[in-house]
């Protein structure tokens, strides 16, 4: 084995330690990178870590499955974990910070952090509070890392979206990355939540990148009525799915909707949310910019 | 003059400036203070800046009346604004940061942060949204000036009080400092809004120190009931104010409101919030603390 390759992370789970390692790194001139994820991680996590690589000298992975973006009826209880694999997948990375949930919440914090409008639309409505977590943990988390390049991937579009602005708007020193979602080789999204589907439901669970595939290639070939975009996804979806929480069309940087009548212009995100199975799953795919980067594999 | 003291600050206006030289004052080696104000400089807040400095190699000082902190009814919009005369007496500070309302909010901004049940009581419940509007610029402003000593004056306890709790909650690499509160020589808690009192309102505004100092007596002669020392404050200033939004026996990390007819321990906080005239005073005393570092003079 290359012993360039044979990069073993160094696991720590309090915050001061982390915040100790970040601050070494940076004494020693180099650029920290970080990758925050819930673990369970996958190859989309991976491709995050080696884009970090790219853009840092010293790489975290943080791995916590956050409460407080977790509502009362969602699967925080069961989502996977399995820090020993993880770890033993991120070989990329420098620094893996797993703290436990008193070390990032200890007793008596009740700061939050929540952004306004952003939050409003495509999951917002459907995750009361959801946003507000996420918001809360990443701000914590860039607290405790210090200036860096964060790595986020696109899958959670909205959730990219908030943290950009969030970093802008608190002048965080944070540079804010997006990584192009990575799919099965069928066109999938990978997530982590993928493991819970059935063999059946994994076949459904197609529908919702055919979906935008189908509406993609329709805004390629010069469809830009907002309604017509968003039935090309959502018919096949409707197939399948237990329930929808959306199937939207949205402005790219603002999430507002278009309504069904409206010209969407140059760009804009098709996004979806629903369950297949007792699954939540979403996708998305920016028209006017991902089919262009061969995202959703031709089928 | 000493040419040690003709220190003269620079004035920046953007968040971009700010940044770039405590940055640069941090690659010298030096440890950069933070002393936030709205301006109208008064001693309380040159005592805030000598503070800074004894901490601290590169004093900043930020100038900015923050709209989202004042209540639709409050006095945004008159509050006393004199940046020159400012700077002239900041002779302990390198930077005055002195960014507009839309430098510092611009178009998008949508983050807020905001603390939970520190915000309940004492001025929360009348003044709605005004500790989210404090603990966001605040945010902002380490965001901007990065690893700091932040030095906050007690007169705004329950300020302190949240702005640590946001910097523990976010894991900000900021040390937060408090400031006894200045008096004038006859008690008289400084303020930028005592420039609003007129001489009959500015006799009557005594009582609200002379309350505390009767409550800090009582406490020190053994006095330990709340009822009974919230009534020596409350007394005096029953007789001169306009109206009140509380006289409070708090507990004096979380708080929350000791009950009249509790025991109050070794410290507490006693808090006083009214209108003389119409302009709100707030004052305070930390019973079982300031006596004895003689911040109400004996009168």
């Amino acid at each position: 084995m290359d012993p360039k390759k044979a990069r073993r992370a160094v696991v720590v789970t309090t915050p001061a330690e982390a915040r100790a390692a970040c601050d070494e790194a940076r004494k020693r001139g180099l650029r920290v990178g970080l990758v925050p994820t819930m673990g369970a991680l996958h190859e989309g996590h991976l491709a995050l870590t080696r884009l970090a690589r790219q853009k840092a000298d010293f790489v975290v992975c943080s791995i916590f499955v956050n409460p407080t973006q977790f509502g009362p009826n969602e699967d925080f209880d069961r989502y996977p974990r399995d820090l020993e694999g993880d770890v033993t997948k991120l070989t990329e990375v420098d620094l893996v910070f797993a703290p436990s949930v008193q070390a990032m919440y200890p007793p008596g914090d009740e700061t939050r952090v929540r952004v306004g409008a952003l939050a409003e639309h495509l999951c917002g409505p459907h995750r009361p509070g959801h946003f507000e977590g996420v918001a809360t943990v990443v701000t914590k988390l860039f607290g405790v890392v210090g200036p860096c390049t964060a790595v986020f991937g696109k899958k959670d579009y909205q959730q990219l979206a908030v943290l950009r602005r969030v970093v802008t708007d608190l002048f965080l020193p944070v540079d804010v990355v997006g990584h192009p979602i990575l799919r099965e080789p069928d066109g999938l999204a990978m997530s982590s939540r993928n493991a819970y589907l059935s063999p059946e439901e994994r076949a459904k669970a197609l529908s919702l990148s055919h979906g935008l595939a189908a509406a993609a290639r329709a805004f390629e070939a010069g469809e830009r009525r907002a309604g017509t975009l968003r039935e090309l996804a959502y018919a096949p979806v409707a197939a399948v799915a237990t329930s929808i929480d959306y199937v939207t069309v949205a402005d790219a940087d603002a999430l507002v909707p278009f309504a069904d009548g409206a010209s969407v212009g140059a760009r804009a995100t098709l996004a979806i949310a629903c369950r297949v199975g007792k699954t939540r799953l979403i996708d998305n795919v920016v028209l006017g910019e991902d089919l262009a980067s061969s995202i959703i594999p031709a089928f």
